[in-house]
């Protein structure tokens, strides 16, 4: 595709002139289907070799579309606060509703063809992992009804160096000029090479790269107008699912111990040991480069609640959130569905407490049949993947699944129906659930067989006896945190 | 209420003993209350002498109350992208839904606080207008169900040293006392004559201040604890409105002159200079600090789109986005009206155009009967106030209202229902938005009657030629840009 771009093919103005007003009106109706299908987001990612004119089309673009109802998304260097979240947080944090067109430039490859100029740098475990984080990126995307299309735009040496002084030539244009589109030339070789090393390396098939010969303008804007075009009309492309490979129905949580208790003196004293433990870790020159984020998943009344309030205790309230984990509201709703917890992952030296989380994907929305059995299953593998990259930026993910015996649930449902302020805490959803127990618990278990990992593991907390969960919660967390290298 | 806190009262033990449960129950519930009815936000504001104990209060409080409903709204001095954004934007962009407890630490008082520390500064146009903008800012807040209520917390310089001492020896505490604490001292008297000062130049009847007395730890904590629980249970504290003038039902639109008219040649040469002169004025140093914020108002099929259009042709698609107004999100219809607007105002260097924008709450809003008259009708000091503050901060606020004639209008709609790509612009609502065409000439005279302001002017334009249209909107925002200081 490359050799191609480079012999500057051009388009005759007679038949671009054939073909614009039609290509217009089309694009146009196209985008307005999109709008009111709203079945899925394209994003446009643009890249290439300074000086092709990748941003002069994007403003044709802009032009040719209603403009209302896309957005051009540019991003340049992370700001100091953008670099204390994980790296993919500043992408997520914009995306835009499904049945609207999301224009990126300076994506998530500027740090890939950076690495890319060094030629030795092309491979190795690094470049395999950046490589991989971006394809599961995007692979994630697609399942979720965002298409991702790529443009690389590229020309040949001389057409990029007379491009530039044609624009230089003319006041209106000359700002446009860089002094990086000015470098171009000076570097070519090793700019293509770097090019065709970062297409090559992700070419996905579900966010394919095009590269866009871009010496002739009206090529260009053709070229590209198609493939909008295209993207707005078909269906997305979806990722091929790899079979789940079946799991017994197996219910591993009810063969856990629920007798173990702490007495009363045993509790009292070493509360607030722990909490003090908890309050210094995250006092630490340590921290303030990583982040925390605690999951708490279980049955109702297991005491998630209980159990966060004791750590908050030991939390300054600058420092923590608490983010409560209901239906998604509309805004969610038109997004994958990992998106309202990216909004949430926290800066450095921060703490978010998720109560229910991400695997309610996995867990109610799986028991209750509220998404279909091909996307909650495809969810494990797109949650260790999240997982991960949090971890990389240095989260610490620390997971709870908090389980009770039915009995012992059954008597905190009638206490808190008898407890002025706990009765708003039991609904009748709360007893339709717990009919569904045995349900719940073999997803549950699926769910620790399959999202248990290293950077991210779970701690499966047997919370018949309140006193013992509290401590350790509180005990798992600190340890967690003391372990952390300065 | 300062000499009072001065004298450092105490709540004896038993009594506090006495009404500790009952007090706790009753805020959880009526934080439940709160979050049940979702009739108005509650914000707390934290502020007062360093030392004082404030940030263990609402740890405490985060105790207390679910955490998960309420959120800590800490904030430091603006970072460089804050400094970018009109003053108050930080404080909207965070703000809690309806039924959410918000505490606010570092909140728009900062700066008043660090002038009154000069007592020269006490007073003044500069002094009188943050003032102003405090007082404006929070009667909105409480006109739109945020219930905004203040805490100042005071004590003793004995008991404000006593506190240091005593938390430095313990290595649990000390941790919590800053150097400003310990410096608290030895400025005292003049810390807290400009507390009172601040104080007294903001009790604002709908967002009281109310100091609390916090040398001891059982009264600080038992008056906060109430206020908060008054805070939840009372009606929101609604501003006085005064009553609108009565306005006669005045149409000054049909009065316009539409029959002017610009030839095709004198568009052709006209339209490429005015593009060029506005893309030359988003380019220099000046706009580099300031931003533009332009606002389309007007008939159906007026030719806003068409506007549009020639606008961002001459603008870089990095450098502007479009803002197209339709029916509010549940996010935003869960906080003030204003908020989906603060949400997008762009930072310095850039270009947000509302296509239809806040001036809705005046016109559709008001002649489709969506909103109470008492509502719309406070709006126009509201809109008035806030593109103050959007001039205030730098921002050049430019507003169309684009009119047409009646014959016009029927005309354009039936070329775009024959029009195979403009077709989905028109709907049966324009036809029955037509039909209301009096009443929303009555709605916009008044509108601008009311709403011209020097920083933020009305340009009307009877845009039955199109050409014409384009060529003014396009002319208008040039020349403001262009008059621009350096």
């Amino acid at each position: 595709m490359f050799e191609q771009a480079e012999t500057d093919p051009v388009m005759e103005e007679a038949e671009f002139t054939g073909i614009e007003d039609r290509l217009r009106a089309d694009l146009l109706l196209a985008q307005y289907g999109l709008l009111r299908r709203a079945d899925k987001t394209v994003l446009l990612v643009i890249a290439g070799i300074d000086g092709a004119g990748k941003g002069s089309t994007i403003n044709l673009l802009n032009e040719w579309l209603d403009t209302r109802h896309m957005r051009t998304l540019a991003f340049s260097e992370p700001t100091r606060h953008e670099r204390r979240r994980p790296a993919m947080a500043r992408y997520w944090d914009v995306l835009p509703a499904r049945g609207h067109l999301g224009v990126v430039f300076g994506s998530w490859y500027a740090p890939l063809l950076r690495r890319a100029l060094k030629k030795k740098k092309r491979s190795g475990p690094r470049w395999d992992a950046m490589v991989d984080a971006i394809m599961k990126f995007e692979t994630m995307l697609a399942a979720e009804g965002v298409q991702v299309i790529k443009l690389w735009f590229h020309l040949s040496r001389e057409a990029q160096r007379e491009r530039c002084t044609t624009m230089l030539a003319d006041p209106d244009t000359a700002w446009r000029v860089s002094l990086e589109d000015l470098a171009v030339a000076d570097h070519y070789a090793r700019l293509r090479d770097a090019s065709k090393a970062v297409v090559e390396a992700t070419q996905n098939p579900v966010a394919p790269w095009m590269v866009v010969p871009s010496a002739d303008i009206r090529l260009r804007i053709v070229t590209v107008a198609r493939t909008v075009l295209q993207a707005f009309c078909k269906p997305a492309l979806q990722p091929l699912v790899t079979p789940r490979l079946p799991q017994p129905s197996h219910d591993s949580l009810s063969e856990r111990d629920y007798t173990a208790k702490l007495s009363r003196e045993q509790y009292d004293s070493m509360l607030p040991h722990w909490q003090g433990r908890l309050s210094r870790a995250v006092r630490t020159k340590a921290f303030r480069k990583r982040s925390l984020i605690v999951v708490f998943e279980g049955d109702d009344a297991a005491g998630k609640g209980g159990a966060i309030r004791r750590m908050v205790h030991a939390l300054d309230a600058r420092q923590y959130r608490v983010v409560p984990i209901s239906a998604p509201t509309d805004e969610e709703l038109a997004r994958p569905y990992l998106w309202r917890f990216w909004r949430n992952i926290p800066a450095d030296g921060h703490i978010t407490i998720f109560d229910r989380s991400w695997y309610g994907r996995v867990l109610v929305e799986r028991v209750e049949g509220l998404t279909a059995p091909e996307d909650w299953e495809r969810a494990y593998a797109e949650i260790v993947e999240f997982e991960h990259q949090l971890a990389e930026h240095g989260a610490l993910v620390v997971k709870f699944l908090l389980t009770i015996t039915p009995d012992e649930q059954l008597s905190r449902f009638h206490e808190r129906e008898q407890t002025e302020f706990k009765s708003f805490k039991i609904t009748d959803e709360d007893w339709r659930n717990r009919e569904k127990t045995p349900q719940y618990r073999v997803a549950a278990s699926e769910m620790l067989a399959r999202t248990q990992s290293k950077p991210a593991p779970w701690h499966v907390l047997a919370t018949d006896d309140k006193k013992l969960a509290r401590i350790t919660v509180l005990e798992t967390v600190a340890r967690a945190l003391e372990a952390l290298d300065d």
